[in-house]
């Protein structure tokens, strides 16, 4: 772990963000795609610099968490964590890949080395692979193995692998919390139109927040798969024109921060394991 | 209004609940079929003497709303208002039928008179009609047709009829909350058991909350079903054998009351359309 | 039983088809509404001159059942009648109003007496209403309470009915087909555009059609909702602009009867409860 | 391609059924593993004898197709072969790993130059991989990564690998029927119960399904997803005991295949695209 803070976690609870950064950041993968460049964030609220992950982070520290981000390289975490910081918050930022079994596995090492066993997991990872096909290229028969199995190390076994690490230790203690965030491709297999990554492999996240659902409650882990079901607030979104001409159509992370608490305070005699989110200006996703 | 309370109102929003007591209540329909007699509920605490319709009325009076309890007679009413008032809440009881057309007019009418256009609907009524047909009755042939058409009334048509009453002025004011408060019998078509009321008419008042969040989300109004996916705690269910044997079974009406107020505070940019809530010791239904 | 053959029913399974006429044939409610006049049907192909219903009752025909037509008035039938007859099949025509417990009651005591206890039911009956509601009044609030009652008499409680006369026989005999013919408009509730029908209340034809399969199916009946998920060739079809432009988009309902037919012949270790219906040219329903 | 009468394929078109042996075939692995030994399948029915694959194949030769039989090794499919031939139909054994592109690669290269491009491709590749964890073993946080990569190959990265292979010329010749072998844990992840495979990958085949159903429909390319939603009769199924004792739990393989048939004849006016199969002792699942 990069940070000595992490000695500041005495008597705080632990909450790690799995992909605490945002490909729409003010510098981020997205930005730079559809922007050609990167945008000067200094005048956007604190709150939704960083998208749902830099939220949820922000709003868990707020709660008095110390919380954890995982980001594929360290540097993208930094605006992140000096934001929380500033506000008082503890955090610290620990590198992970995905798409590699020892990355997880040493990352949540450390993780119960340096800050200790997480009481709140949300698997926030995304990708874009499938976004820069072009029109002609929208079917399946165009979509590249690599593409595929990158998807399907974020979005199926990159989940399970991170399950296996979180699970046996709530299971024994008898509480925790471990939240998807996903979005409303994973409620059933879509088209992939033109400029949309390929998000069938998103079932498979909703599908297996369903079984530990089944499998967990029992042991006192709450499991839930959140479907965020419109654009998220961010540096890159809010500068697109179809949100500058329709700002309602857009989703406040710091909203969509307060839902992912709020199932964290749900009392175990009424857990949610659902939760759709939509901007009151479309119809719900199904 | 049987209440001279409702001058009091000036100033508050006003939240209506209907159905506000419950067949499970110390006197209630179904305490007296399952026990054989009225209970004593004075040990119990306040907030689930009266199940959810109960619990949801204190709470919203408790968070500042002037609050209108509609049962079929007052005097069932009674206490639950004693309660609210001791609380330092503000409410009014208004007699209400949902078979009848006319009652529900009425009733409306002199809501909007007395207390003002509701910014809460929550529509909390429920039968028993189905739950004491013997076990060689189970098919729905042997359902007489008087019960189907009670169901039908409560489930369906009473909801549609309440729905023109309360959406023109929430459409035209551009806010409002109009939640069902369901059962997970409302999510599809299920064999009706011994013991169970005839509940398939519930994917009605499922199906009406569906067709609402479609068309009044872009108005502002929140619709949602809420998928209520257990036993309630009350003095009649927790005076139940299998409840005394594993109290875990059981939901807090208090906890229920405070998902449906969080629901009501959701910003509009993620409303939830449908929240279910089951116990930790149950998986959930689908 | 206005028709004397039904004495020549001996030695042939009974099928019942309930609402055996087209709003859509040349002379029918919609027909007229759309094109303002009757149109000429003589020189469209047999099968598809009085739709579903029709185009049902001619496949049972064929393959040796004899055949019961109801509708609710005689004549709309007589067309649909003669063709079987010149086919070589037998049918009755048997008048039904599905908003009137008593013509159900009487209708089908005159099927059984006349005809026999039918083995193959099949409940095809629609309606129109909210069709003609201007651009303007789109909304549930809009919805007249009679329009709501209707569409409940033939999508709900019709079907209730016509459940409680025909089970009991097929029960206690161990066979039987009981299937409802529906539409996309059943799997959840949708916003009613301008130009549509009031189509909710459907979702409980799918709802009994899933508690009848639960209850009925390990007594050797066969339940089924056939989701026909597109417009239908009929002459009153045919003749629409937008059918005219893409004849892709049409259904022929006498594939739609093999559909049918086919349920009916499944073997009982291989039951399909439900059957949706889509042309190639469009994506499924959900 | 093994076998030389893939000459004589001229005139017939091409079915491919993609795992065409079954596990609880006499010698199969289920069958060694449930009953310790091979069975003696002399005197079953041939229809049954290889399971659903088996099935499928016959039923397709039968109705004049030319069948390509894959397997991993070539001797588990020549009982098979040989039956066909004998019952006149024209067949070949194409060896082929699900968890290997190369291997994809080159058996579909095989397939097109000595059979022709197929005109149907069935997807029903299996695993076991799960099912002799002991009771203790049942959480997901039991299962061995290998476990899952290998449920992965067969449930989702195969079908995607053989979609890429098989969808364009069906695309570019506007015909073509690919339907996938699915079963009820496809439909949603439920808890793994001891003596289950890991099946909640299968969600991702069905997810395939739906994609590509909306993807390939327009383009003339029937896709479907049909769930086997019980116990399919085979040598090892028909000999365990809750069998022996309730042979109405069982489905007959020959009817199921004539389902698959079925859905191949169906006018492209009328496509189902996802097909559940539930014997009449059960309830469907969902």
């Amino acid at each position: 772990m990069s940070d000595a803070r992490t000695t500041n976690t005495k008597g705080k609870q632990v909450a790690v963000v799995i992909g605490a950064t945002s490909k729409w950041q003010s510098d981020g993968r997205n930005t730079r795609l559809a922007h050609g460049r990167a945008l000067d964030d200094s005048s956007l609220p604190v709150g939704v610099r960083w998208g749902i992950g830099g939220a949820i982070a922000q709003k868990f520290a707020q709660e008095g968490f110390f919380v954890v981000l995982t980001t594929r390289a360290a540097p993208n975490a930094a605006g992140l964590a000096a934001a929380i910081r500033e506000q008082g918050g503890g955090c610290a930022i620990v590198e992970l890949d995905l798409s590699s079994q020892d990355s997880i596995r040493n990352a949540f090492a450390t993780i119960r080395r340096d800050a200790g066993d997480p009481e709140v997991v949300i698997y926030n990872a995304g990708y874009l692979e499938g976004r820069d096909l072009p029109p002609d290229q929208e079917l399946l028969e165009y979509i590249p193995v690599e593409m595929f199995d990158t998807a399907h190390h974020i979005a199926s076994r990159g989940p399970f692998l991170v399950a296996k690490e979180v699970l046996p230790a709530m299971r024994k203690r008898g509480t925790g919390s471990f939240f998807f965030s996903n979005n409303s491709k994973s409620l059933r297999g879509r088209k992939r139109m033109t400029g949309e990554s390929l998000y069938y492999p998103r079932v498979m996240m909703r599908a297996l927040a369903q079984v530990l659902t089944e499998e967990y409650s029992e042991h006192g882990v709450h499991v839930a798969n959140i479907v965020i079901d419109g654009t998220i607030d961010s540096p890159g979104t809010r500068a697109l024109p179809k949100i500058r001409q329709n700002p309602d159509l857009v989703m406040n992370p710091v909203k969509i921060a307060e839902a992912f608490h709020y199932l964290h305070t749900q009392d175990r005699c009424c857990w949610t394991h659902e939760l759709q989110l939509t901007p009151f200006s479309t119809r719900p996703s199904y």
